[in-house]
């Protein structure tokens, strides 16, 4: 693992990492904020997982995370969104696809299989790597993301209930294998057959008997992509059915950017951090 | 002018606008934060001025001010830091001179004393863009920056004592008449004689009897500019002389970074809303 830069933030370390990604074979960046109560010992790990063209740096620079990790205690770990570089097969024209816009599935289909192992990536190889290296209690560990990411997020909390105390999201795509800029990207990745795809896909985990304690979403009303590719209404009735608590916010104004993400993300680390025993509390 | 965006962010607006400056004699570009609170009447206007390279949009994105801008009924104006656009003469190799360099004077040399024109646009052409366009208070108004535009906020301050209630800012650049990045620049746009840089020089303007009833300054010891471009002792010393109240909290492993801004914003915030009468508090 090589460090990229390390800068003291609200009194922890906001760094960026790189490593030689064996799982997406190439070097992948991702950022990590330590907070300073690790001098005390080990910290919470909050995964964040991030949306369509973004990089590890988008949530960084914008997501305004660090003033209340700090308070509570928690590492906030950023991955990149994909496999990159000159080896890893792309299509630089669609932002949908390729580069930017992994969707944390391990890809089946030729030329993406060999990189496009985003879901391996995220739940085993980055985890060890971050044991590893920094002072993390790896046995208290919560998910979210936005977008893509609250995609991502949902269906690796779903596929891995007890590794996670808490999973929420900010607009997530929750039924990708019918919404309109992932399920193109599903049959790609994954090919023609739809049942390969049920296990990447929130909605279809949970009707196919996966469970989670409770999720905490937030949607903005004014998301331009709320009615085509979000529909948060699909993930509700989905939980209504299998008895999983869902507190779905519908947030009067908002758009599907950082300054919707930043506005609440106090309210989910607090709500990661009670779940993982270090302070926090309940949304309203 | 032109409303390039607008977001709703912490209950408030976030926008970014544009508009033809008579002053600059280009198109020039700045955001506005417009709290929940203005709803209700005008609110007090808190000045951002940026450091060189930046743009309006890098405090914008990266320096966390909204969430207690919202919670203390600030409006934040955040301007471009130069004219620009094809008309414009700029040197694009020197990111220390021309776009994103204007350091906040009006240049008297050719070409420049056309277009940078920054302290006018600032303090005249600017306001009363705001005052017609925004829930403004314009009887209420403080200003604050980082590194060029700390010593742009510190100078306009100590030019316009009767407007502004409060000034802060982080790792100023105080004395810019000698330090290694901005005299070269004073000198291409003011001209060779060093008695017309004094009027745009904090620590000279103190010396020549300009007075500012207290600032408030924060600088990161771990800086990597401290020693030759900012050193704040020098504006402590010329404070101290004059009876100024300057409280100057040099902080521990802090580099020149937003990471470092955005761990102070608060503190800033509050010490200019309690100067505004809207809530806020003193630093400790």
């Amino acid at each position: 693992m090589k460090t990229i830069s390390t800068a003291k933030s609200h009194g922890g370390t906001q760094g960026v990492y790189a490593h030689a990604s064996e799982t997406c074979g190439c070097d992948m960046t991702f950022a990590v904020f330590v907070p300073p109560q690790a001098k005390d010992g080990p910290c919470p790990v909050l995964w964040y997982l991030s949306g369509l063209t973004c990089t590890h740096a988008n949530v960084m620079d914008k997501g305004e995370y660090r003033r209340m990790a700090a308070e509570l205690g928690l590492i906030v770990v950023c991955p990149d969104t994909s496999p990159r570089g000159e080896s890893v097969p792309d299509e630089k024209d669609d932002w949908q696809f390729g580069s930017g816009a992994g969707f944390y599935v391990d890809a089946t289909e030729a030329p993406f299989a060999t990189n496009y192992r985003m879901y391996s990536y995220i739940v085993d190889e980055l985890p060890k790597l971050i044991a590893a290296h920094f002072p993390a209690d790896m046995t208290r560990q919560s998910i979210f993301g936005h977008s893509m990411g609250g995609h991502g997020a949902l269906t690796i909390a779903l596929k891995n209930p007890d590794r996670f105390a808490s999973c929420s999201a900010f607009a997530p795509i929750v039924h990708p294998s019918t919404a309109d800029w992932s399920s193109k990207a599903f049959e790609r990745y994954l090919g023609p057959d739809e049942a390969d795809w049920r296990s990447y896909d929130a909605c279809l985990l949970i009707e196919d008997g996966h469970r989670f304690d409770a999720f905490l979403v937030d949607q903005g009303k004014a998301d331009g992509f709320l009615q085509d590719g979000l529909r948060p209404w699909l993930l509700e009735e989905a939980c209504r059915k299998a008895g999983i608590p869902l507190t779905l916010r519908m947030q009067d104004g908002y758009d599907h950017s950082y300054f919707f993400i930043s506005t609440f993300m106090d309210d989910h680390l607090r709500w990661h951090a009670a779940r993982l025993g270090t302070g926090g509390g309940d949304v309203e």
